[in-house]
């Protein structure tokens, strides 16, 4: 059984024009119109394969194929939701790999004694509602539906009203599900598969992973009249830390990354001392004590920053992930399955959060990664070879029908 | 013959609530419809003063109070547009203590040799418009009127269908006029005044300005999966720029000011690696040279900051204001008024542009300062004592009528 190549890459093209880019990437953020049309489009794809569809509270999407017995599902999915200026593979990849392999299933009019599903989860890219992946933290149990329901975007709207216009607020219960086991299907989005030519990542979990917010107030004043001593610019001492922010990673050593990805300042003219400034930071490693142990580093950066120019300084750690280690089972059937399709592959721990990591709470779970070219995602440039994907996809197929029990 | 200390109170109160903001601030950005209402209240009690009003194809606005003779006029004003978060006193103040020195001078039935004219600016402030000071600028001569009228706010509005919208897209030229002198009350915006306990400043001109912009390009990537060896991170180099544009006046030593006041971070998302930042930069100096030498050592920043990171920049000097240097004869004569007042003063360099900057190309001209609270200026706690403003503004009224040859 191998999948159908062609067919997977004329649905990647049809999915890939909604919300496409003038350069190629993709614009479908979580709960948009474009987000809607794309669902639309998969729910479609999803009864044409025969799957029983239905959506939950949280307008997560799963469809299921049958099995011989009323046992547990396996189930495979992903997002559809990418970030503003994105690319087509983030997510949309996952999705559409499991929609192939049941697609394939179907062909060959294979049995499986536990039911295959697929799934599609709500706002996993945290772009527009934070915090990310909060559709499988619902799920996970981890997320209550009501803070869920009233994350708000940046222009104050509700996800639950969003949800709601866009027709995706189902009524199936956010609860975790028995299920035989969870597969995800994803690009690596970093450098190593593509630096060591090899197809498939193994993935055996997931880095730790810790979200804050720095609120900096200084003094807003006139850019011109006012001297520099007496000067309380809350930029500079943003500017300070984000330089504190780079050295992190040096100072722990291992794979730990520190990024500040947002920031924003008030009143943001070219005339005035900024006043005001927000900023996000994001830590990650694969080792939990070096999180732990960077927040803490985080604290005091902050802290000297604003203590040398005189602007008080808010820090709140406001999302926190462990370490998340997948099953082992899993893991291994994932690898036989690489492995007896004749594919290079290596063990991999990944760097990004996935829907997968709050599966992995309620399910034996496993991840499997394709290549990123130059390592690159959440932009336009995002791209993986055919030749890669297709292998990716016949692993997860592999491995999703051994775990079903195909006969 | 003194001003009417009651009467400019209520007119700044009144002109105050003009788009004025829950915590006691002003915004009344230029050529929005609060600017709009500003002007109409302004026009109203300048006809209610009996001054002939014109508007030029700039918006500016002027009312003349006839003299003896046909001389040119005497000019006094300021403007009426604020910053987004600004206070009550930056413009507004000079534009009202302009209209209570011609009120005084109806009080008084005095009659003067040249007429007596006040001015009301078009978008000073350059927050929405840039560059700023454009309606004094076009009328100097300094800014072709397309240019000014194709400047575009952040929402690609064009400042002349913005004139044309408010109704105050005039038909006079907007051009050079023979003027005896201009004169301009405004607040100090700096902390010397009040430091020394003087109510007037006698301003002797402004400093050289600069204004640039730079633009980084690195690589947008996820904040997860990409090693810290593979980063180009456009916002670790603008924190580096930050940090070196502060250095630079401590490197030239003087009055030297520098300021980023805008930075704008792009995709500006927790989880992406920033791939393009656009900054704004001020350098400002009384020296003409410092200024000259700032923008040097800012080339370098930039460059050595981008090389470092791996990231492209981007740098224009797109606005070059020199040095200005008053008047002497209206400087002594606005020193001269003091004195004879017995009011404390002393003589200062401003170090924010003023519309008597692009006046001072055009006639004799010169201003009057009065102290800031804190220094603190275009933020919504900006303050000066009516004591310090009734001596400001009898400084005003003495020296307009001196050069205007009163009785």
């Amino acid at each position: 059984m191998r999948i159908n190549r062609k067919r997977l890459e004329e649905s990647m093209d049809a999915l890939g024009r909604v919300g496409a880019t003038a350069k190629g990437g993709l614009n479908r953020v979580a709960l948009t119109d474009d987000d809607r049309r794309g669902r639309d489009l998969l729910v479609g794809w999803m009864r044409e394969a025969g799957l029983s569809v239905t959506v939950d509270q949280m307008g997560n999407i799963f469809g299921l194929r049958a099995g011989a017995g009323s046992l547990p599902p396996v189930m495979m999915g992903s997002h559809a939701d990418s970030v503003p200026t994105g690319g087509r593979y983030d997510g949309q990849l996952g999705v559409l790999c499991a929609l192939e392999a049941i697609r394939t299933l179907n062909d060959a009019g294979a049995a499986t004694r536990h039911p295959v599903a697929m799934a599609i989860f709500t706002n996993e890219e945290g772009a527009r509602f934070q915090p990310a992946m909060i559709g499988s933290g619902v799920m996970a149990g981890k997320i209550p539906l009501e803070d869920a329901y009233n994350a708000r975007d940046r222009d104050g709207l509700r996800l639950g009203d969003e949800l709601e216009r866009i027709g995706y607020l189902g009524s199936e219960p956010c609860i975790p599900r028995p299920l035989r086991a969870y597969l995800e299907l994803h690009i690596e989005q970093g450098p190593i598969l593509e630096e060591e030519h090899l197809p498939v990542g193994v993935v055996e979990g997931i880095v730790a992973i810790s979200w804050s917010r720095v609120t900096l107030t200084g003094v807003q004043d006139h850019a011109g009249p006012t001297p520099m001593r007496i000067r309380h610019d809350a930029l500079v001492t943003a500017a300070e830390i984000i330089g504190g922010v780079r050295e992190i990673p040096r100072k722990i050593g291992g794979d730990m990354v520190s990024t500040v990805g947002r920031l924003d300042v008030s009143p943001n003219i070219q005339n005035a001392i900024p006043g005001r400034v927000t900023m996000s930071i994001d830590l990650r490693g694969p080792d939990e004590r070096d999180v732990t142990q960077a927040m803490g580093l985080l604290d005091r950066v902050v802290k000297d920053a604003a203590r040398a120019e005189g602007v008080t300084c808010e820090l709140e750690h406001y999302w926190r992930v462990p370490r998340t280690h997948f099953d082992l089972d899993v893991v291994d059937t994932i690898e036989g399955a690489a492995k007896s399709l004749g594919y290079g592959y290596r063990r991999i721990v990944s760097g990004a959060g996935h829907d997968a990591q709050y599966m992995a709470a309620i399910c034996p779970t496993g991840m499997i990664f394709v290549p990123s070219r130059g390592g690159r995602s959440h932009c336009e440039e995002e791209f993986t070879p055919m030749d890669d994907i297709e292998k990716g996809a016949n692993t997860l197929l592999v491995a999703a029908s051994k775990l079903a029990g195909a006969g």
